[in-house]
């Protein structure tokens, strides 16, 4: 059918668009380069809770009634929620929004997650599922380093590879009603495995699954990379960034020229002591609602490859020495008149 | 739009139909009273990998490929996955599809989660995005216990209204494709939570989501229960279905007569001691797969509501005191001629 496209990717027919984006963080993120362009900056990275996991399902719903209100929409008009975070079981998510008592498909594809979200609730708007729906994710770096690394409390030391969790969540209304950015298209991306074991260096263990989708996506709707204004990877990292240049020059596509990661540019690294750069579910989707929707509103950039990336490692089977694997999806953005 | 109904519902445009199913599971599900109809069992529960974990992945790998090969169909015609298991960040998937070269959609709904592949496959392949999808679940006993509760090792008892997590993966391949049984709708649940903090008695925390789905399903198509041959819940066990009876009495309807529960089917709870009955997203795709897909197949039943049934809790929230929220995706599975 014509909205199959190549391998892995789809053109939507129906023209599905991001009508309403917010965003809300902790404190460091607010300090960073894009602090004033995010629309609620939290005080301390708590949000009046007694856990960091009760703080993060506060962000969320916090973000989530704030694009709610951005849209003048009220809740009972959105007919899906795609939404997914970082911990076991979801739990950010399913506590953040089971106040709302909107049906929710709950997603995980670690820090790809945001593009799984966009993906899904465009082809569910697309296809004429929902008239409305709201994609959204969230991280926070207190929740995530209990989690995956080991609890603040123990003080410690941080290789130069590692990146820095993002406290924050971003969210979005999906519709047919016009707005200013279309999702045109989308690539779902597959479990991408090079057999990297450093924890610490999720940059490395990313960029192979962010070269595959970015190349299927350029090899699927026949673009070279410069049909682009900017190609916008999640979370490599400095790291992991000169290693995805690498790659896809491997595969004959050069773009270094127009490649943006939105964990080098949520932080300054070296003021704000980041290492590698920022990371998590709510890093790319902060930075989406923050800066590059902005951006593709007003026409600075006419199209984006957006391309979410995810480690798809747990504490358990990092103690089992099992590798990595990567995961990336890319959501094409387009601005329109 | 025509394909949305009621509040929560959606109704199939273009048909899909269940063209191929598997089951793998473990010894004690083989020796339970579905043990004939299970297309391999393992002769332990080990899989030849030398973890649970990896065994749970060893799981998946042979489901999928078992439903691959009695459809006749190569992976390269696979178009999406749509999968998800019990783990942190879904490793049993991650690990279990990763050679498969096959675009994936990580889902969590906790045991819901075999109703949120079903629903999101069947939406993508009526939308026209893929022409075949496989959805799959798993499950294990060992791993789970591990993750939620304590090792095996530990050797805790049990209360009687807990559940024996199923080891076992049934993968599912949709396509527009004539087969014998049709998805013409579903339902997609809403987090529902009552307050529920005992993590031995899941029945309890799901049976409002259930009854909310079913309930929903009920108004949104206009039907009553007898409309279904059989309500199928996954996996609330003997003490959450007189919950569920009973809750839904109190909305006014009755569903004793023509209700089933997956968990209470899989196991003989007093032979084989396992309590309250079986869970796990394994539970209700196994049971799906080896049981309730033949008889429609057959036109025993003409149209079921199957309703996988999920409890959201982690460590951490049960650690931190929170309460039990349950899920509920409602399918829609009709007999075709």
């Amino acid at each position: 059918m014509e909205q199959m496209r190549g391998k892995q990717s789809i053109q939507l027919e129906n023209a599905v668009y991001i009508i309403s984006h917010a965003c809300v963080t902790g404190s460091k993120e607010g300090e960073g380069p894009l602090g004033k362009k995010i629309d609620c900056v939290g005080k301390d990275d708590m949000f009046g809770q007694e856990s960091w996991e009760l703080a993060e399902s506060a962000i969320q719903q916090k973000a989530a009634l704030m694009v709610l209100d951005k849209a003048g929409l009220s809740l009972s008009k959105i007919r899906y929620i795609f939404a997914g975070d970082l911990l076991g079981q979801l739990i950010a998510t399913s506590f953040g929004l089971e106040e709302f008592d909107v049906p929710l498909f709950g997603l995980y594809g670690a820090c790809s997650t945001c593009g799984e979200a966009l993906a899904l609730g465009a082809m569910t708007v697309s296809a004429g599922y929902g008239d409305y729906v709201m994609a959204m994710t969230s991280s926070h770096y207190a929740s995530a380093e209990k989690q995956f690394r080991t609890p603040l409390e123990y003080g410690n030391q941080r290789p130069l590879a590692a990146s820095w969790t993002v406290t924050g969540s971003g969210a979005f209304i999906l519709s047919g009603k016009h707005g200013r950015v279309r999702i045109s298209g989308m690539t779902i991306g597959k479990v991408v495995d090079y057999g990297i074991k450093d924890a610490l260096n999720m940059g490395a263990a990313m960029a192979p699954a962010a070269c595959d989708t970015i190349v299927q996506n350029l090899k699927d709707f026949e673009r070279t990379p410069e049909d682009y204004d900017q190609i916008i990877t999640g979370d490599l990292g400095s790291v992991g960034q000169k290693i995805l240049w690498d790659l896809t020059m491997e595969q004959g596509f050069v773009i270094e020229k127009n490649h943006m990661d939105c964990g080098m540019v949520i932080y300054d690294s070296e003021k704000q002591d980041t290492h590698a750069g920022g990371s998590g579910c709510g890093c790319s989707a902060v930075t989406l609602a923050a800066y590059i929707l902005p951006l593709l509103e007003r026409g600075t950039w006419k199209r984006v490859l957006f391309v979410p990336t995810g480690a798809l490692l747990s504490t358990i089977s990092f103690n089992e020495r099992q590798s990595i694997p990567g995961i990336a999806h890319g959501i094409v953005l387009e601005h329109v008149e």
